[in-house]
């Protein structure tokens, strides 16, 4: 299922939350408490916003818990704006263009959840993608297929209405395919400026996602990465988090339209 | 551009090809002759036919060079026919899923060469392949591309018949996508039995490939393992070599039909 | 704590035991039951006799639970005598040279357990191995430093013995360095011919060892890898079991000598 | 036999040296010019410090030429003080934790050279190291027996002293152990504020090394990473190079004493 965190505040070493507290993320990639699995050993990966226009990413194959680079890199690397992804294998390889976040121009973009049958529908969604950005298609997974196919579909002006739209195309192909599964979708968005964060299903079983505000600063989590009474508030199912340096947070509704069956 | 080399015969141990001669697989990886590239750094392959009807594969992204898995299981394993594959990348990521020989099912296969401009066909080609056999593109990669496409074409029933079909395919999208590069194909399949070597190229360029007859053994080498005196006999430009145990060597030629654009 | 397992008889393909049984290894790689950690994730390896006299060997540093390799080998690989690991760390790190088994000529070892404050007496166990033997040193870690001290201790002509007298000199180094932590000592050692397994502690919780014997087939684990109910017997703490091909299975008592400062 | 690269003056981002040149350190990796090999494809490293007084480390097994995160990592850190390193393996095995730069606190050091028949007196070379800096040992390498045991030796206050007594019991130990090989160094050295880089061999065949100063960036080089005429300097053979910020750079001799059979 993965798990992860999003941070947008004051500029802040990595390792202040992936490292350091005491169910931080690396601590969560082999003992999660609320996702499906207790396990987050399929890779793992790091993007964060320096002094370039695009992020930086570091992904890799290994258990973040051994990671060494891992820890080397949060200790150093100061960031505004960061993810930060333990990922759980749905089904397809572990591979570094597999592992979260992914990266387009200035876009990242991490999710946990699932599509269900997507190997089913995948050629679908890939069909989605429009030539131009299919290029950059490097791995296999829904989730860069979703983040592809959003970036057609608008993502980087409008990302709740442009991921509202892309769902709904999913979704619309699973139907047509006859899934029975859902498709579960936390996941988190960045331009560089913007914080836009989700949490939707389409059986009312989204995964976890929490948030914090310190001052300034927001963080956004699969589950709690301290004391669960350390002032987490859960983001209602069917909500997105929308986060600007300087203007607040805006918590609001998130809809997936009805499946129109003549996309496909 | 890779190197690579096919074994049928009397069962021997595959460090007796891969590892053991002067100019070995795994001494190409690291200073090929005739290739492009002297370096195949970027993974190599093991696929071999044992006791089961599926082959065996080991596929890792480190060199071939400094692995010493693959040196242990060449010294342990004895296959009657056998696939040992080092791979120079030609712009697609290292990863497992991407390194040769590729299986499905009884059938393996493997390639040195290249598709003109596959970024902007990439998609196209992977048209050509039904959805049964999309579930199982694991990698990102032009072989595997054609490998199911090809699977699709009757490949496991006539390899020569389908690859000219499938090649032929591609051919026409790069035509059509105003490619002017090259289609550069030398490769290996197999289903168990027999054994089917190609050689072609749209630029009477091919890819280097030569075999050698000893007894009831047959090679198929990108180059020469050991002295280049030593009986090999080049495969000649846009022909095909069958081999099946018990039944000789056929070299013939192998035709790619002309492009048919009303199959795009 | 890793887990493992250790199978003499009738030659059967390794997935039998590793991958298809129900709480199989694989399946032990992220959820064992017994012992101090669930995930065992920091690496596996597999070790084997075939037609060599020296075994093959595979490890890796990903978790087993996701690695094809592993899973295509253990489908191919059929045999008579052969030890499969899946790792967790206690502190060194996670490189195929830490992974077990080690293997040295004929002989092949693995462990689970610990030795009490490691690193303040590396160098003193260390100093054990004679030189000859130390160049065969690859990785940094404890097990291949018992390893190698008990080759020099008589481990190919006497497996007992020699691990009596060698962990009896370990001891005393860690009583020496003022270690409060126990030595726990769950292992196996074959030469291709006879199967040694040793479970023992210096503090009464040694690392749980489990066996069960089915015609001419002996199973040695770290847990049951199906129903607890299926004949699967206990070894004693401070026991070692050995077995010979037709010559039936023997457990007896192990006894560490004591520590011999006068050794130090 | 490794290249690498050592940076000192104005922030830089990393990748302006090791990613963009023409004969970029990446480029080396595959197809370095002045080296034994043209193939430096056995793991890399970078250290860099930024804003803690340790250094961050990135090491890896992968080739230096595919290696998605190291391209991310130098287009986004900038640092006043860095390493890298390509390494062509001598012998020991490929873990992250035989790649260079090594790190102690808030030292580093990297390596390109050999010490002869280091097996032979691997252990010996081990000896020199104190028990508290053995614990940090992680690798198996002759590089990193040299850091500590330098570090031993004054490495931190005395850069140059602190060498020329380390490689002085060193070239003992070669002598005593009969070694006819050559022990051949280019290494680079700094504490986060001095960069001191050296050329010795005891045979007149050191390692390559030039440098190259614009205003008060200073660069050493295993080979020129542009053209050749663009204002590199060799560095003397059995020469030290000192350079600090805002204080210039000097090059002055650098002896190693003679071997003290004694000291063994």
């Amino acid at each position: 299922m993965c798990r992860f965190l999003a941070y947008l505040g004051e500029p802040i070493f990595l390792a202040d939350l992936v490292c350091a507290p005491a169910h931080s993320l690396i601590h969560q990639s082999m003992h999660a408490d609320e996702g499906k699995t207790a396990t987050n050993g399929d890779g793992f990966g790091l993007g964060w916003y320096g002094e370039r226009e695009e992020p930086g990413l570091y992904r890799e194959i290994r258990p973040a818990w051994s990671d060494e680079n891992l820890r080397s890199l949060c200790s150093q690397v100061r960031s505004r704006l960061f993810f930060a992804h333990v990922r759980a294998s749905t089904g397809t390889s572990t591979t570094r263009a597999n592992c979260h976040p992914f990266g387009l121009g200035r876009q990242m973009f991490m999710h946990n959840g699932q599509v269900g049958d997507y190997l089913r529908i995948k050629r679908r969604m890939e069909a989605l993608i429009p030539d131009a950005l299919y290029e950059h298609r490097q791995g296999t997974g829904d989730t860069e297929a979703i983040f592809l196919a959003a970036a057609a579909d608008g993502l980087a002006e409008d990302p709740i209405g442009a991921l509202s739209r892309t769902l709904a195309r999913v979704l619309a192909m699973m139907q047509a395919a006859g899934s029975t599964q859902p498709l579960r979708f936390a996941a988190a968005h960045s331009d560089g400026q913007t914080l836009t964060c989700f949490r939707w299903s389409s059986d009312n079983r989204p995964p976890t996602l929490y948030w914090r505000r310190a001052g300034a600063n927001v963080l956004v989590v699969s589950e709690p990465v301290d004391e669960r009474t350390a002032g987490w508030l859960p983001i209602a199912a069917n909500h997105a988090l929308v986060a600007r340096p300087g203007q607040g947070v805006q918590v609001q509704p998130f809809e997936v339209a009805e499946p129109v069956l003549s996309d496909l």
